[in-house]
């Protein structure tokens, strides 16, 4: 079979290298005759992969000791949840900045706990889709925290800005997490579900800085609950232990290949190679300013729609997977998170010029 | 290396014959070219297996057509607080027979919701532990639902009997589920954490009938909302692709072995080999009264505990492992789920002999 390359937005594709580690050890893990999966989440064996994957995340964002670390159920989603039930506390209002879809299905979300502030950052310069500089956002001096989803999955948004506020920021980095540095003392929580950049779905990664714990909503389901997962070590239930597993082979291949400045202008390479060559093509575009297009989601549309299907056809036959655009903006989306080669973004635009030769 | 058996309690070993098909498709699944834990949850290869996995499971417990069949996030605890705050409507008391630890977490939980009305069942019988006939129940006419879990993983206690009520029976099956037949008709929901009978740690399984839903909590998460994931299909987020996929292959194992039927009678004799051993034996002791006894997680004591840590240490190098009991009653225990074979329990055995024979 051809070499294929799988630009599924996620579940996403994983490192390669730790694919044929993770296949190679499926039955047989650390010599102990049995999966990695099949043991106890308590015994010595496993809390050696947790403490390694906890320290080597550590390494990877620089991660200060006042924030605890914890791998949770439920997906960015139950984190629409948690959010608000945990760090509301008495206060009622919580400002959420508005960039698109994810950032509309969390204040969906939060309005059930308490009434959310949205901050509509989304504007047009040069005919392009833009983002407000922070300066402009409309926050609320009553806020208890400031929620953000700094890159848009769908629309291929990226906000570069942090909200300018001395309230604790909290980012959904579901797409974004361990794609570059961060500097996560500037966040009061950092949550991400795995199934871009960290592992296979069904994990959850949660970063909260201590000072932001102990303020739970009475009724707030115990396994959301950050001072009950800080207490129990993410332990309080059976955790998905292969996904957390998985996730520390990540870590390792991350700090192997160079940690997150090699990752920055990996991933800076290849999204400059899709839209340079975008930009420069007549026959596809992409409406999102230069300043706030997304690393990780490029979508792209080609002059006549019509010719969609045949594109994705002939992509696929190529190798090329999981093209097509989310059914809200149609076209295309190359979603190029960490572990897409170079090779398969240079494939894709080899591609791309084929095409357009063939039906310009 | 020599065979292993695991008798871990969970997570827990999955069938042989299921890990090493896992193994060997794992970088190219379907001949796709990559992991199906790589692929998106909404692609056409992967709802194929989402269906399967459905009529499959739903052939195996012949689950009637007004019952939902849901793949979630948050493992059984998730299900504490879910199934409260889906089904309490404006009730304020529900049941919860309790047997043990497992009973006692939901209660736990439950308290956060409602004011659970506890139902204590354990007795001695011929100085053993076991369980009240439920005509003895002290159920409340006012709850709203009856909620218990049918076998005690700790102790080792099976509760055989249904509640005798019109209410709605809610049953945590997390570690009996798929191990015989059961009558689905008779329960309002059934759920089950998958990390012993279903697959890898990390989705949990719903079952529940269609007059239950839509009386949610609005506080209620909406990872949480049966109403929601009936509508979504278990796809409101991200779900656990390769938990669900390995369920799915679990479950065309346990058709080609015949069904619950064959479980059932394989699950009998393995359980009769082990506790008829023990009970033979003046070594080796289980406090639980027969018509009680776990079919699932045969716990046992030695005479002399003081020779536990060899026991553990010279079964381990016999590839028996993970035979610890809990911290909350010592001793030993086994766990011997659907996927661990006889073979497995007659090696316990054999080894069980022959340490007596030394030390006796």
């Amino acid at each position: 079979m051809e070499k294929v390359f799988n630009f599924s937005a996620g579940p996403a594709m994983l490192p390669q290298d730790v694919m044929v580690k993770v296949q190679a050890e499926l039955t047989d893990w650390n010599n102990i005759g049995t999966s990695v999966m099949e043991i106890s989440h308590r015994g010595k064996e496993f809390l050696e992969v947790v403490a390694d994957a906890e320290k080597n995340l550590r390494d990877l964002l620089s991660i200060p000791d006042n924030y605890h670390v914890l791998f949770c159920h439920g997906g960015a989603r139950g984190q629409f949840s948690a959010v608000p039930m945990n760090l509301l506390g008495s206060g009622t209002i919580a400002d959420y900045v508005d960039a698109g879809y994810w950032a509309q299905s969390a204040i969906k979300e939060a309005k059930k706990y308490c009434t959310p502030n949205t901050v509509s950052v989304l504007t047009e310069t040069d005919g392009l889709k833009a983002v407000l500089p922070a300066k402009d956002w409309k926050l609320s001096k009553d806020a208890e925290y400031v929620h953000f989803c700094p890159n848009e999955t769908i629309d291929g948004i990226e906000i570069r800005d942090l909200p300018l506020t001395d309230k604790p920021i909290i980012a959904d980095m579901s797409s974004t997490i361990l794609s570059r540095p961060i500097d996560v003392s500037q966040y009061g929580l950092i949550y991400a579900g795995a199934q871009k950049n960290i592992g296979p779905a069904g994990i959850t990664l949660v970063i909260v800085r201590d000072d932001l714990l102990g303020r739970a909503k009475e009724y707030l389901p115990e396994i959301l609950n950050y001072s009950t997962l800080v207490e129990k070590e993410s332990m309080f239930n059976t955790p998905p232990t292969f996904a957390w597993y998985l996730a520390g082979e990540v870590f390792k291949w991350l700090l192997a290949k160079g940690g997150l400045e090699a990752m920055k202008a990996h991933n800076e390479q290849k999204a400059a190679l899709l839209y340079d060559y975008v930009d420069a093509s007549p026959f596809y575009s992409n409406g999102v300013h230069p300043d706030n297009r997304s690393l990780m989601n490029v979508p792209f549309l080609l002059a006549n729609p019509e010719l969609d299907a045949t594109f994705l056809e002939q992509a696929h036959e190529r190798g090329l997977h999981a093209l097509k655009g989310h059914r809200a903006v149609g076209g295309m989306r190359a979603s190029i998170y960490n572990a897409m080669p170079l090779e398969g973004v240079q494939t894709l635009v080899d591609f791309m010029k084929e095409f357009e030769k063939a039906h310009a």
